[in-house]
């Protein structure tokens, strides 16, 4: 460790140029700026939203590490990426890395995720949409706007509403995010279910099993979180068999992918059974691999349903960690150390 | 002790009756029924909702405890509260006891609140109210219903949401409620200011000041919750003046009583900056008491005001522990124990 921080990183040997970090956003805020200027000694910074035409093919070939958002718009065909022949580090800064075509992507490159920078924001919004919908929030203020809530008429509203302490809260997927999440579940005074990859947690957990328990979750829960990422394992394993599975007065609560939903079963589901909840802030993706806000269902017809569009992500950008963790693990990298959240390939493809 | 509970009851003495309950509500649910079994060893418990006309007259005068949910109707007037010759107790089996006519009770009436009773309902709704507030949850949904969020909106909206961890949570009051909702607080990761009647508290607070500390709770909130009961001090705690030192982003929320806020204050606040929030389960009353669901101000037509109509009581009744634990403190008396929650009556007249 001693020797390999006391050698110049590889770049600086080949010439007298430090190396480059691409970020690739649609807008440059000035609190990235101001956050990067944490790696202005060990790398030049450019912004993909502030090159003018043609900068960009000057640039490609010079790229060491490359910061993103969403698969840029620039390599969807597979020619500039090519260009970047001095390349080796992607660093997502999202926390998912399920929008990347690995396929594409040289075995030489390093592809990061960002665990850890969207975990109070995420898991902060995990909480509004449970109670959002484990309480009926929504709907109780549309019934008082437009006047439809007299006297006696709470008992009513009271018969929907989940009274939290002592129920079960089930989370599947316990990494930054979903340990958060339980970790409010507690004070909550709900008892804990998870279900991880390995099957173990450090979490104290009431049970904890790999995937083959999801069954035990599915029919334990009052409150299920999902907060896995969405890989091949994940994708679509919530669907009809494992909805039917559930009780019939649960809350599901999606703030991971809306992949590892069944969009149909979800729909067929919720309009069967009124007193299941779902809720989501994130959405099935069109074509072009983006977020669809309006459904292939008519979801929003349906008082069981609730979501938000997918802004836990950005507050994480705005107000959080999200690009400040993601710019740690690149100074980690330009610093010759051992980089964190490595993706195994393997669990995508 | 020993001695007292050897005794037998001092209504057993005088006759071989068992000492009466008489439960005043509108409706007598079978949960009722059946947590009321507990005390039916030690008294003859009659529901007013049951009993048909002239019975009251009979019973009235055979009442030892009576159990209420607010001032009863037919003790408007003060000739039958008169006729009630052997009452020794009013136990509320709502949490505050504000809305009782102390002057008309006799002084050898004991009045118990039902602190406790409705700790985890109300402060579960109390984060139903800060997250869906701070998140701005409805107004998210209501503009994905109206299909108006396209791609890039979501940053304009998360500009509009707050990040709680590591932001400050004030809370007025550290009663069981009070203590409850900062212990959720606390698993945010958020910073705790307390205001409390005697200024001290056993829950570990960053700051904890009596009510001359008000101001300081004021201006350093990012979250404001009023978990005080409604006393002479309390009323109106919050006008222009208290709204005016607090920050122009902050979000208060009400889940104790509408009078702790000044009506018409809050709603020239709230008109005036419109990045303060305003959300409460409680409402002003009109001339009878009794809260009104459409208040004098039109706050319905304020984004950054959010209600509920005091349904947080009615999930604390309906599944919560809001009779058992009243019929608790009742078993205390029945049994010649000491009463828990004695109201002291100077602080309310």
């Amino acid at each position: 460790m001693k020797l390999a921080r006391m050698e110049a990183p590889r770049n600086l040997v080949r010439s007298v140029e430090k190396p480059v970090v691409l970020v690739v956003a649609a807008r440059t805020t000035e609190r990235m700026r101001s956050e990067a200027e944490s790696v202005l000694g060990l790398a030049s910074v450019y912004y993909s939203s502030e090159l003018a035409e043609g900068q960009l093919d000057e640039i490609l070939p010079r790229v060491d590490v490359m910061m993103i958002l969403g698969w840029p718009k620039f390599l969807k065909s597979s020619e500039n990426l090519a260009k970047m022949k001095r390349l080796r580090l992607i660093q997502s800064v999202l926390a998912g890395v399920d929008y990347m075509p690995f396929r594409v992507i040289p075995d030489t490159v390093m592809i990061c995720s960002n665990r850890g920078g969207f975990t109070n924001a995420v898991a902060e919004h995990a909480w509004s949409l449970i109670l959002a919908s484990g309480k009926t929030t929504n709907l109780q203020y549309d019934k008082l706007k437009r006047g439809e809530v007299s006297r006696g008429y709470q008992t009513g509203l009271a018969s929907d509403m989940k009274l939290l302490e002592g129920s079960i809260f089930g989370v599947v997927g316990l990494g930054s995010i979903g340990k958060h999440a339980a970790r409010i579940a507690r004070a909550f005074g709900m008892q804990i279910y998870g279900v991880t990859r390995s099957g173990v947690t450090d979490f104290p957990c009431e049970f904890i099993g790999d995937t083959i328990s999801l069954p035990r979750l599915l029919t334990s829960s009052d409150i299920l979180l999902l907060a896995a990422p969405l890989t091949r394992q994940t994708r679509q394993m919530i669907r009809e068999r494992e909805l039917k599975m559930m009780k019939e007065d649960a809350v599901l609560v999606n703030i991971a992918r809306a992949d590892l939903v069944d969009q149909r079963g979800i729909y067929e589901h919720l309009r069967n059974h009124p007193n299941f909840r779902y809720a989501t802030d994130v959405w099935w993706t069109g074509r072009d691999g983006e977020e669809l806000f309006a459904p292939a269902y008519p979801f929003f017809e349906l008082p069981n349903f609730l979501g938000t569009p997918h802004t836990s992500g950005p507050l994480a950008f705005m107000k959080g960690r999200a690009f400040a963790n993601a710019l740690e693990n690149v100074a980690r990298y330009l610093k010759r150390e051992k980089v964190n959240n490595l993706v195994n390939r393997e669990d995508y493809i």
